[in-house]
C-alpha cells in the first residue's frame, strides 16, 4: 500500500458494517458532551447543558499573563491583555452553535470519530469584542486573503501535531456580528468553552469558532491548516470535497412524556398534547417546520415562534391527540433560502453537515382508571 | 422461562462477550457526561465538568412555587419555600462525589447501563441547611428507622415507573454534615445538578445525594425502593447481593503532556515530569497513593498534599524521568481503614463500587534537535 495521501490522514476512519462503537468512541463521547433533549425548553441553553467538544485537552490559561496578539500581516500587530479587551466597546449575540459532525453516530456507515447523536447544539448569550473593532486597531496587509485564527488547545490528530487553528475569509472576518467573546450568558467564559477569549461566527458550524484564542493573524493566501483539509465534504479517500462551513436547516423535537432510563423512548399519557422543538439555520430565518407522529408517512406544518434574532434557534409547536399505541415522531426544516432539511441525511467521510433529524420514539398509553 | 425476579428487573443485562457499545449505552454516554481527566487539575471541579447523571430527564422546576415538604411521620409536617430554606444557618463543604457505576465500561463481561470508563467524579463546594436541620423543625415518629428523599425526575427504569427515591438510615442522616444544598461553588444549583435543592451525603456515591427535592420522609421502617433494590453488588440473577454505600479509595492520574484526538493517547517529550494526580475515599483519609509507570511491575509512593478535609480528594505528586518509549501510568490509593484499591476491579452484575484503576497510555519521545 502506498502511503496515505493528505486526504486520507485528514479523514475519519469509517467502521465496517456491524461494527459497535469503540473504546476510543465512547472516550470521546464520556468527555464531550451533547445536550439533553429536554433542554430544548430554553431559550438559551444553560451553561454545562450546551454541547461541547473539545479536541485535544482543556488548556491551563491564566488569565492574568494572557495576551491575544493581532498581527494585521502589514508590520502592524497589537498585543491585548484580557483588561485590554475588556475595556473595548462590547456587544452580544444570541447564537446557535452546533457541531460540524452532529448525527455523525446515525450515518451508515458510521465515519469513526466523536459519535455524536443529535444533540450536539445549544444556544447562548455571547459577549464580547466585534472582531472588526480588533482588526480596525492594526494596518491590514493590502493583499489579505485569509484571517487565522490559533487556539492554546495542542495535540496531535492524524499524525500530524497542531494547535488548534482555523481560518476566514476576509470579508466573512469583517461582519459585524462576528465577535471575540469573553462571557457566556453573562459569566465568564466556562473554561471548556475557551477561556478567557474564543471567536464566534454566527451561523457557521463550530469548528470555525476557535477556543482559547492566542493569536490572530492576516494573511495573504489562503490557509490550509490541518482542520480547513479535515472538514471536508469528502465522498472517498481521494475526493479532495469541499470546505465545511454554515449550518444546514435541521429540527429537533423536546421529547414528550416521560423516558425510561435505558433506552430513552418515552411513556405519554393518551390524550391531547402540544409537541415543541427548536430549529435552526446557518443560512437563513428557519420559515417552515413540519413535524410527522407517523415516522414521516405524514406530515403537517407546525407554528413557528417568534424570531428570535438572524442566528438563533426558533421555536415551534403543535398539537397531538395521542392515540394509545407506538408512534415516531419526526420533524424537518426549512429556511428562506429555499434549503429544506433532507429525510435522509447526507454521507460523508467526516460525517460532516448531514442534517438528518431523529425520530422519537413515544410509547402512548390510557392513563390508570382513577 | 419464568417471569424475571425483582432482582433481575433490577440488575443491568450483562453484555455478551465481544458484544460493542450499543445504541441506547451511547446515548446515555452523550447526555451524561464525565469530568474530563485533565480537570483534575483544579482541587475544585468548575461547573459543566462535574461528571452528571440523570436517570430520566432533567426536571421543569419553577422556583417560585417549588415546596420541600419534611413529614416527620409523627403528624408533624413543615412546608418550606426556596426563601425559607435560604433564610436558615447555611453551612459548605468539600465533597467529592462520584457515581457507584464509575469504571462499568471497563468490566468484562460489561454490565450494560450508563457506560462510565473512569471520569465519574467531581469536586464541588456544596452550600445548603444541615439536613438536621431540618429534621429538628418536626416531631420525629419514636420508631424511625429510615429517612426516605424524593426528587421530581420521574420515569421508568426496568419497567418500574417511579419518581427517583433514596433513603438513609436515620443516623447517618442526622450526620451533621449531610446537606440539603441550594448552591454550587457559590452559585445557584445549575439545573443538572438538582436546582434547586438535593441532598449531598459527603462520602457515600452519588446515587444517594438525591437531586431536586421535593419530600422528605420519616419512615418506621426499611425503605425498599427501587433504587435500593438495584443498587447492590450482586454475582448472578439469585443474589440479593449487598447494598452500595461508600465510596472505596481509588486515585487518577492527571494525564502529561498532550493527546491524539481519536485515541486520547498521550505524548510526552523525554525528560524530568512531575506525575500529578488527586485521590479520594468515602470511608477514610486518603494516606497512601503508588504510581508504577510499568503498567503495575512496579509502584512508587507519591507525595501526598494537604489534607482537604474529610470528604474531598488529596492530590499526589511523583517525579518521574521519562525515558523514551511506551509507558502504561497507573495509580492506586488507600485510606486510614486499611483499604487499597486492587489491582483488578470487583466485579458485580450492575458494576457498582468497582473501584480499579485506568492504566492512561504515554508515548514519551526525544525533543527535535533545535
Amino acid at each position: 500500500m502506498s502511503l496515505p495521501t493528505w486526504q486520507d490522514r485528514a479523514a475519519a476512519r469509517v467502521a465496517e458494517p456491524g461494527e459497535g462503537i469503540s473504546r476510543d468512541e465512547l472516550a470521546l463521547a464520556a468527555r464531550n458532551h451533547a445536550m439533553p433533549a429536554e433542554a430544548l425548553r430554553w431559550d438559551v441553553t444553560p451553561v454545562g447543558l450546551h454541547y461541547v467538544l473539545v479536541h485535544y485537552d482543556i488548556p491551563a490559561v491564566d488569565a492574568a499573563t494572557w495576551r491575544l496578539r493581532v498581527d494585521g500581516g502589514a508590520g502592524s500587530v497589537v498585543d491585548l491583555s484580557l483588561a485590554d479587551l475588556e475595556a473595548m466597546p462590547r456587544s452580544t449575540e444570541r447564537v446557535t452553535l452546533e457541531c460540524a459532525g452532529n448525527g455523525r453516530a446515525l450515518l451508515e456507515p458510521r465515519p469513526v470519530s466523536q459519535p455524536w447523536l443529535t444533540g450536539a447544539v445549544g444556544t447562548a448569550d455571547w459577549t464580547g469584542v466585534r472582531l472588526v473593532d480588533l482588526l480596525d486597531r492594526v494596518d491590514l496587509r493590502p493583499d489579505a486573503v485569509d484571517v487565522v485564527f490559533r487556539g492554546a488547545d495542542h495535540g496531535t490528530e492524524r499524525g500530524e501535531e497542531q494547535d488548534y487553528a482555523r481560518a476566514l475569509p476576509l470579508d466573512e472576518a469583517r461582519r459585524p456580528d462576528v465577535l471575540v467573546a469573553t462571557e457566556m450568558n453573562g459569566v465568564p467564559l466556562p473554561v471548556q468553552h475557551g477561556f478567557p477569549a474564543r471567536l464566534v461566527v454566527p451561523g457557521w458550524y463550530g469548528m470555525a469558532h476557535v477556543k482559547w484564542l492566542t493569536g490572530i493573524e492576516v494573511l495573504d493566501h489562503t490557509f490550509d491548516g490541518f482542520q480547513h483539509r479535515a472538514y471536508r465534504l469528502r465522498q472517498h479517500a481521494d475526493d479532495q470535497g469541499v470546505p465545511v462551513t454554515r449550518m444546514l436547516p435541521r429540527a429537533l423535537i423536546q421529547p414528550p412524556g416521560y423516558p425510561d432510563f435505558m433506552t430513552r423512548e418515552r411513556n405519554l399519557p393518551a390524550g391531547p398534547v402540544r409537541l415543541t422543538g427548536r430549529a435552526w439555520s446557518g443560512r437563513g430565518e428557519v420559515t417552515r417546520v413540519e413535524v410527522s407522529t407517523d415516522d414521516g408517512t405524514t406530515w403537517r406544518e407546525a407554528e413557528l415562534g417568534p424570531s428570535a434574532g438572524p442566528h438563533a434557534w426558533r421555536s415551534f409547536g403543535i398539537d397531538w391527540d395521542a392515540a394509545p399505541g407506538d408512534h415516531r415522531l419526526r420533524a424537518r426544516a426549512g429556511d428562506d433560502t429555499g434549503a429544506v432539511q433532507p429525510l435522509e441525511p447526507a454521507w460523508s467521510r467526516g460525517g460532516f453537515a448531514n442534517n438528518g433529524d431523529d425520530a422519537v420514539p413515544v410509547h402512548v398509553h390510557l392513563m390508570p382508571r382513577g
